[in-house]
């Protein structure tokens, strides 16, 4: 039986490859200030984005996925004679290299919130001096009179929508919570964000950007309300219950405030 | 001057490239049920897993990284002519294939709750009838009698030590607040635990298996204690605290609680 051959010679393989990562420790399996923020290697590389001192620039535009990062990629020039890029283990994405003169990172660095805490602080970890991160991203749109295509800029700033987890998993003892926490409103960097709309508003045209609160949610799907027949998320009301807090929020997405 | 023509020609490239998205939508930018779970395509393809129905088995195996899952799949043999293969654009990679006879995934998810969310409820959209879900992943250890190398087993449930966001973006306002909340337990599956038990004991020998509560963290750095001089995460308390509520807490890892 041929198939049964190859299965156990996949099994074979397998269990070699797993005998050698337990038993002889890679470089990749020692780690520095693992209290910290871990490294390893030679180089000293961050655990999780796998980048090292200089790798990453100071102004750094984060998006969710890595067809897009490679997509903006194509605006920057190489400082070398290739772009610096380098894709992670852990699903980080990065592009180094210059626009209009100035360094700059482009950063695939998925969904959630985890994953951007990973980047600001791994980012951070190796990155001397001030540094203006900016997130681009689609999102969900709250009010009737944005047009799809505009752009938002979170410019009021951002407040937090949450699945309160202890609502769901002792229903007797949280019978009166609420099954969503709505935080208060976080405040981008002002500079920055006025820097952002401006230049939006000369590239695309005014109308095209719109300025307000966005709404971050810890999930795309019960935080942002979305109804789904085989989960009891008790979230048919949380739209209505955002915009009566914030009136003026514009955007909902699954991603970080403005840092 | 090459390196000017070069930066030029990437322009341009990207260029064409953003107009055809912007004008032209492809079949992967027009979804079905977007207030429910996105599909789009023929067969279509949930949103982030990028899966159709049937690719995906009833029996899942997940963890956090790419070479893992890879590692994994040598444990599979094939269905058709090769082992069922799917990376997504949105950073999963699943395998689907026969282990003893039976269908099972290996899916690469990522790291974070959000990450997790999506897998449970994607998955949950394109399987028909009961699923087992297991994690398999690395972790962080809270007790000194736990050797490196032994496998936990979360039995006695899982809590989640959550970063309360509010107690930070508004100091004036929340004074008095925790900075972490931590959750009640949550329970796994008793009889897809107790299977897993047995299988790791009769696998690995009694010795190498614990068995306990696992605190899940919503954050690998902040919320598992970690002390980083560039942020304020009044964290230095945190582990105690865990520790005060579960004294029996083995292990602490950015996961979701068993499912």
């Amino acid at each position: 039986m041929a198939d049964e051959e190859q299965r156990k010679k996949r099994r074979k393989e397998a269990l070699t490859r797993l005998d050698s990562q337990a038993f002889v420790p890679s470089s990749k399996s020692v780690y520095a200030d693992t209290n910290g923020v871990p490294r390893s290697g030679d180089p000293p590389r961050v655990l999780h984005l796998g980048l090292t001192d200089g790798e990453i620039a100071n102004r750094v535009v984060v998006v969710g996925h890595h067809s897009r990062a490679e997509l903006l990629s194509g605006f920057l020039s190489p400082e070398g004679p290739e772009l610096f890029k380098l894709a992670s283990d852990r699903g980080f994405l990065t592009y180094t290299g210059l626009f209009n003169g100035q360094r700059l990172s482009i950063v695939s660095i998925g969904m959630g919130l985890p994953m951007m805490d990973f980047f600001v602080r791994e980012a951070r970890a190796i990155v001397k001096g001030p540094m203006a991160i900016v997130r681009l991203g689609t999102c969900g749109c709250l009010q009737d009179w944005v047009k799809v295509g505009c752009v938002s800029v979170a410019s009021a700033g951002s407040a937090l929508a949450q699945r309160n987890y202890s609502h769901f998993d002792a229903p007797e003892l949280h019978a009166g919570s609420e099954p969503y926490l709505i935080s208060d409103l976080c405040l981008p960097d002002a500079d920055l964000t006025s820097l952002v709309s401006s230049s939006l508003r000369e590239a695309l045209g005014a109308e095209k950007v719109v300025e307000g609160i966005n709404i971050t949610a810890d999930s795309f799907y019960s935080s942002q309300g979305r109804a789904d027949p085989a989960f009891e998320d008790e979230n048919s009301a949380l739209i209505e219950k955002v915009l009566q807090r914030y009136p003026k929020a514009i955007t909902m997405a699954s991603q970080h405030p403005p840092v």
